[in-house]
């Protein structure tokens, strides 16, 4: 149970509970999603993103996060979770670009802290064609990630254990994204 | 220089000028902000918000943030700095409230990962009358911070050291808030 009371939680795990108890910060939280993972202006993908979204996730131990997010990211990456499986324990070795490794290198810095990121780290994403927006982008993801998986965590919520029950969500964050999710609605059949 | 290439820079510090790059995603991280720091439908005042910012901030050592944030504080709760300061330092011997105290207590478990939240911390919140919409609102802040002082780390960005310089866009947010906050605009004189 988590630690404040949640309506519907045994059907709202994670962040779910915690938007249906606060719609006016939900709002703000999934639109940002939305504008973070969902609107690609430049070269990194819906797929990139939510496995970026699914690492910092993964490296922050939060069980709600990386599952939905990696449910996500192998939708759009067409994975049966090999791939993310990969990109959790070496992403060095994974078939991914030599650019998503040097995104993803920045990444773990930032969910150490942002000072972690060190100057060469830009610079190696730059020699593997990495522009200004694709690092943003990449920082920013990586820092909200943070804050989603504190958030999750931090009041205790409930989240699955069984992989495969995060695979309809992934489906519908595909099909629908963030920006209209309403967690009371998602209730109803 | 910040690793991007930032307009303004010099006149546009911090998380400032990264609103300015990205315009898309800042609406959204200002709305988040305005919903969190200055919508109070609990007994948390907009200067208790601010001094969780700023604390968790200074935790993370984004000397931006815990600047920024410490002005806004200082100017709602009519202080000279002295009261940032002893919290900063030890909130518990700061002359706030034993319930801002456990509040604190929880932010800087926050700050460290979610699950470094203890049932014990809430419960001894909830000793000192905390509700759940303030325990909500005190993790959300701590969690949000951690991904803002991320991004303006992680992307380089510059911020003055001289604590004076702070207070002027101190009492900005003061009076006129986040939502309405436009980098390039706040250039116009």
């Amino acid at each position: 149970m988590a630690y404040i009371q949640i309506p519907e939680e045994e059907q709202l795990p994670g962040i779910r509970g915690l938007m249906a108890f606060r719609p006016e910060t939900a709002k703000h939280l999934n639109e940002l999603a939305e504008a973070l993972l969902r609107k690609t202006d430049n070269d990194l993908s819906k797929g990139d993103r939510e496995l970026i979204a699914t690492y910092v996730s993964y490296l922050n131990d939060c069980l709600f996060c990386q599952s939905i997010h990696g449910a996500a990211a192998q939708c759009y990456l067409e994975d049966d979770g090999t791939l993310i499986n990969q990109v959790k324990q070496h992403y060095d070795n994974a078939p991914i670009s030599d650019k998503m490794k040097s995104l993803l290198s920045i990444a773990a810095s930032v969910q150490k802290g942002g000072k972690f990121v060190m100057p060469e780290q830009i610079e190696m994403a730059r020699n593997h064609e990495a522009t200004d927006s694709e690092i943003h982008d990449t920082v920013l993801i990586a820092a909200a990630f943070c804050m989603f998986n504190r958030y999750v965590d931090g009041l205790g919520t409930w989240a699955s254990k069984d992989p495969e029950s995060y695979i309809p969500r992934g489906k519908r964050i595909v099909e629908e994204g963030y920006a209209a999710y309403d967690p009371m609605k998602s209730l109803v059949k």
